[in-house]
């Protein structure tokens, strides 16, 4: 492995990669080419792990709190009723970015002293009049790593379809909110028939709808493998 | 529902939203914000459905090429050898918008005249030295939308690990680009493990495994519910 000379003059004090690995690639420099309200127009220059540079150009966010590194949760949010399937929650929204309306996962930004199970219940609410309770948090995930530093949680929450007060959630007479609820059995054909009608699915909820079709469906034999077959 | 007059002058003829249907959300305006080499810092005006004019600011990108809504593909690279799990191939990259290093999918751009499914191979091949062949292609779908108007796909990959050809992935000496193949059965289990060791795992890849392990659980009984319970 080629090690890397890193001049010092080009070294921003603010860009520290916390690293005890030589081999490891590292960010020299990161500068602003524009800023708006809530975004930086960003060009970062990095070694590569061969010791070449390059640079990258992508968007970040402006208003990340302090000691956050994420900045959304998305909800998996699950509709349960007794003796009926469970149903997953999803909503149909205009999205200025693509000119289009999506189907996506209930998902909104973290605000101001919120922990990331609030925010869950308080989008899950908004966004569907649904009241739920918060079942896990999981850790901090990318949203499109190549493009921009936005980082999002899963927070899994259950609503209680049988309870009087989740019998009413936002009905389609508002489609700029529109709540959809779906057997989880059946997302996977359902998100066809919305990709066909000119709806964009979210990546997210397409490759959720693909992993639970396909299951753990793995275990081929009953022979030991490693945990890692290559490493 | 309100009607929204919108004012002829403030029409960007650019933008055009395709709809016979007058109570959806609708663009009025785009401007550019700032330019850099690959994106633009783009501000959006819109009108929502209840005819408040809303302003969204996000990243979008420049070089998509005409009739082309895809930016990218992502790959579901799978590695199958006869009496072992069925595998899931993922890569380790270092992502300088995170400045650290990430747990993905194997995803890349499209390039001028290359279809979905010869993306995924060439991406496959160039991050992990594997040969793949293409099982499905899914439908163009948003990455960030909150975000960015950046779209992917999702390619199926089967890769025979039984083929000679097949038996030297890129090994961990590069840890640029390095390889990982997981049985499927314990992928949420070692991503759990990867985020402790503070890799960043992408969004994608965190629900397939969550969908993974979930399955298609939601048949409570043998009783018809509607596709939709409630729209």
């Amino acid at each position: 492995m080629m090690e890397v000379d890193i001049p010092r003059n080009d070294l921003n004090s603010e860009i520290i990669i916390r690293t005890n690995d030589k081999t490891v690639s590292s960010v020299i420099q990161q500068e602003s080419i524009a800023q708006g309200e809530r975004l930086t127009l960003s060009r970062v220059s990095y070694f590569d792990i061969n010791g070449y540079k390059r640079c990258w150009e992508g968007a970040t966010r402006i208003a990340r709190r302090d000691g956050n590194r994420v900045d959304s949760v998305t909800v998996l949010a699950f509709y349960k009723r007794l003796l009926y399937h469970d149903c997953i929650i999803l909503v149909k929204k205009f999205r200025p970015a693509l000119k289009t309306y999506t189907i996506e996962m209930v998902s909104g930004l973290v605000q101001e002293n919120e922990g990331a199970g609030e925010t869950a219940l308080r989008e899950l609410y908004e966004h569907t009049n649904l009241f739920g309770a918060v079942k896990t948090i999981g850790t901090p995930l990318s949203t499109d790593p190549n493009f921009s530093n936005c980082m999002t949680r899963f927070v899994t929450v259950n609503v209680d379809g049988d309870n009087p007060m989740n019998r009413n959630p936002k009905q389609s007479e508002d489609p700029f909110k529109e709540t959809i609820i779906i057997p989880v059995s059946e997302l996977r054909a359902r998100l066809i028939e919305f990709a066909a009608d000119n709806y964009i699915v979210d990546s997210r909820l397409e490759v959720f709808a693909i992993g639970s079709v396909m299951g753990n469906v793995s275990r081929k034999s009953n022979k030991l493998v490693p945990t890692c077959v290559l490493k």
